[in-house]
């Protein structure tokens, strides 16, 4: 059962600890923080952990964007510092997933809309106030042949940015948690994550700066539902007294492997590959990837009032 | 359990009458004849069904479109012929769907690739030997605040074409069907069938011209995975001797409805919408939808040797 | 020398009758009323006018759009009562132009964010205060085979707007005034104007209601630079009093047919489809677009406080 | 007078040294080699230049793509063994450009067509008879902030071809170019080419290995126009008999940086960003993307048969 949320993963493993929540009407930010022997305990590589919830995005979509920019905003900050990424420090913002596919298209969509700054410094050299920003969209490994890893670590190397941003579209857990939660990190990205699947690690040790990451679950995968519908089962089962409870040893006694292959039957011929959204993703990219590019722009450049995407030169 | 397919909804009806199949290396034609009194008994439009399966298409798209076009054209020509539409007989091709919902794109898609010859006549008058094409995506009830049947009424009521092909992109039951399956009818289009979900009937009765539908499966409703694992679960349960079968009677006695509820349950908080894909749709869309075009422009002008989209102007 | 702006005919026919202009910091707002003699003398279309004009828009974009939305709100609340459309009759929207190419794309962009009502009704019927509104994009000859003015003309009879609003790219005869001019007019829309060059009127004669139409110059033709530099020419051979006007003579006795063929042979072999535009075309469509559905969406929903496009759903 | 083409280059200086053309039915082949000593006379980077012209692509598109490919796939060959690049090394290939600007989005839409197998090799370690090849569309510094030589840079240090083939879009001096004409060269890309304008070069000095360019003209400089106009004058003048020649004098005697400020005033106040394009942008580059992907897939793997870009995959 695939997520890319660590509240989720955290979850799952019952575990709590270094789980704070604070609510901001309709809002909720929960910050977590894994230690090295949670890690090992629970899998979810050690960093802080900070999630956005708006459960009503969805249905009322037009009420929230600034208040989520606010709190996105602040949180990077908050990141940032942790880490000690001064307010002139250079940043590369990076976009993963692949722009031809929709649900995947997030960070190359980000991107567009964020603004760089690392080639002023040439044409206006007395202009002051403004962190150097670069951003990239590498494209995916079947479109360039090349791990995303490997791209973003010959630009870290040539280009020495003193931190990396990394947005990317997440698989999650659970359908209510699609298009309604962003997470942040400083954890980096973890082989297998992301609804593109990367296959090598993006982090800190292989980059050799701090690597943030912005997330945003925009799948379920379909062999997911599967589970959900045996678990419903389940329940309806352990609930109903009049029945032998032959059943539930059948269904407890599944392997997760057999689950697996269990699912994997349903879902034939296509497997694994198969996702679960609401129709309108396109729409719901677009929103979401202007939210964040702008969360971004104000926690990238505090000091500039009026910092504004149209700024940006197409040439 | 929603499908469009009249060949799947034939088969949950238990229903073979009127069924022929020819296979032509791993591509199968099978024609369906809906009578009248069975119209009433399986609750499909009484009309001719024809379905053209490549399930290898999804592994290797590159082998088939040539044949698969040459299936199309003459299961077109046929449908034309039966309504004795002549050759130079005016058609209007309708895309319907969302252009901003890529599952739902594939109308708006064909369309772009359609050869419209209407406005030849005052350009070239002297030119014949061709069939007067007109074609329009109308858009969706959401964008337009109008009924795609409204709108296509009054399209045809001014312009009258002999006959009107629509082009939809339907919901399976079955996710080997998606992007594998192409079902063409002359039964018109009735409410609610259609990723898009139309509100009216789009038929003959309307328009009071013959109604094809040329509709590939894009999607298949989360709903029907969670059925589909009740059913697995059922199959199980079965199989196995050494339990007693309680359960069975808790699958079995769940009506309809309460198989709804669950999957209502299962799939909150975004309910029907949501829809399960492959990841690729983006190109499925944009392949499939060339390979439709191309099969309708040989179709609509089979005098016309070298017809080619190219020719469309842009103006 | 193509325009498609009253404001630019009117000057090259000398007329300034009827002209009012208002300044507001650094947007100029001017209205000029062509009368039935001014017509025949100008042939300009008879009926109002209102030219809004920010020539800094293109070099600072993020400091407008607020107050451009508050300029054409009221200039369309204005043409409206003018022809006595009241706050509740219903309206139709039109988006002319090709969505597929980029400077005509305008009008099809525009439509996409306008908050339709039209089938609302039907949902909540004891909702009131709002406007019927609906839209549509009905592409161009080339595509659909259909003229415009049919496809229009065949809605309107069968949705009976009390009022049609165009929305359409427009040529301009100085460069200047590319995605720096909103033209609205009360006049409908004669043949050969726009980008796209519809053949036929689409105006209160032909669909029986007021037809407004609001327009912003994308392109330039590229005739009229050529045009330019002749005039640029006879400007500096007129200022120098050391040669002889012989070449004056020649550049004015060329007629405005040869000054045609002059150009067309420079502009060979494209002809008269070439045109100059700002390689940025892309975001400036998409930035218009936005601000002319937002001025749109409160003009059409006055009593509607918070009306936002996020309303709209997409199926 | 701005071209990045070689041929336009070389008739302005009136060489005509080491070239050869060879005609196939409409489809002219020019070859160009341009010593160490005429780089020094004419400007023009030394290296071997191929020129396909099509003049009439742009009014039969449909009958020339087959062709197109074959002299582009034997060019492309012929220059990779000028350079000894093996049917077994490993290339880059390198769309430049802006993928949000049409007339400049050729190269990345080159790059998603491209069949990339550097990823391979893990995949499916028996397979062979395959080139190696990855590629990338790095963007444009106004989106990135990185000089497209720097991040071409770092991916040739890290992922270490033995070759790169740059696909660019071009400005021509002539209308008759634009989309009708390829130029394939072995002289890398200097600063201040294409129509997104690089600001350094992109060559085998910098980056070590071979450097092949595939580029297409897509636009003319509007005061490319302005300059045709004051030619044409000047030819009228010249051959008219009964006038002074005094004008000939102004016309002739307006330096080059005068013609400049001319021009620079007629296209007041855009500037030099304003291009001249055919309306049906969006079309073009969409067919000549896909014709050059599928002569660099062929030219890239002559070993493997019914290479695809269907094979490739998104994820």
């Amino acid at each position: 059962m695939r997520t890319d949320l660590a509240l989720e993963r955290n979850k799952a493993q019952g575990q709590t600890r270094g789980v704070q929540q604070s609510d901001d009407q309709r809002i909720t930010v929960t910050t977590m923080h894994i230690a090295e022997q949670q890690e090992r305990e629970t899998g979810i590589p050690q960093g802080t952990y900070v999630t956005i919830d708006v459960p009503e995005y969805r249905h009322t979509p037009s009420e929230f964007p600034a208040r989520i920019i606010d709190h996105g905003t602040k949180t990077l900050q908050s990141l940032f510092s942790q880490h000690r990424v001064q307010n002139d420090d250079a940043v590369l913002v990076v976009g993963l997933g692949n722009r031809h596919v929709t649900p995947d298209a997030l960070g190359p969509r980000v991107v567009d809309d964020i603004v760089v700054t690392r080639h002023w410094g040439r044409v206006e050299p007395s202009w002051s106030g403004y962190r150097i920003v670069s951003a990239c969209a590498p494209g995916v490994l079947g479109i360039t042949g090349m791990e995303t890893s490997e791209v973003v670590q010959s630009i870290v190397e040539h280009t020495r940015p003193r931190a990396v941003v990394l947005v990317d579209a997440l698989a999650s857990r659970s359908l209510s948690r699609v298009y309604t939660t962003i997470q942040f990190s400083d954890a980096g990205l973890s082989p297998g994550s992301g609804v593109g699947n990367h296959r090598k690690p993006i982090t800190r040790a292989v980059l050799g700066v701090p690597v943030f990451v912005i997330g945003v679950p925009t799948v379920v995968y379909a062999s997911t539902i599967v589970q959900d519908t045996l678990d419903a089962i389940e329940r309806i089962v352990r609930a109903r007294t009049d029945v032998s409870k032959d059943v539930l040893g059948i269904l407890s006694s599944l392997s997760s492997e057999q689950r697996r292959t269990l699912a994997r039957e349903i879902l034939e011929p296509t497997g694994d590959d198969l996702v679960v959204t609401p129709k309108e993703v396109d729409q719901f990219i677009e929103d979401m990837g202007s939210i964040i590019a702008q969360m971004l722009n104000k926690a990238l450049q505090p000091d500039v009032i009026h910092m504004n995407p149209l700024m940006k030169t197409n040439s």
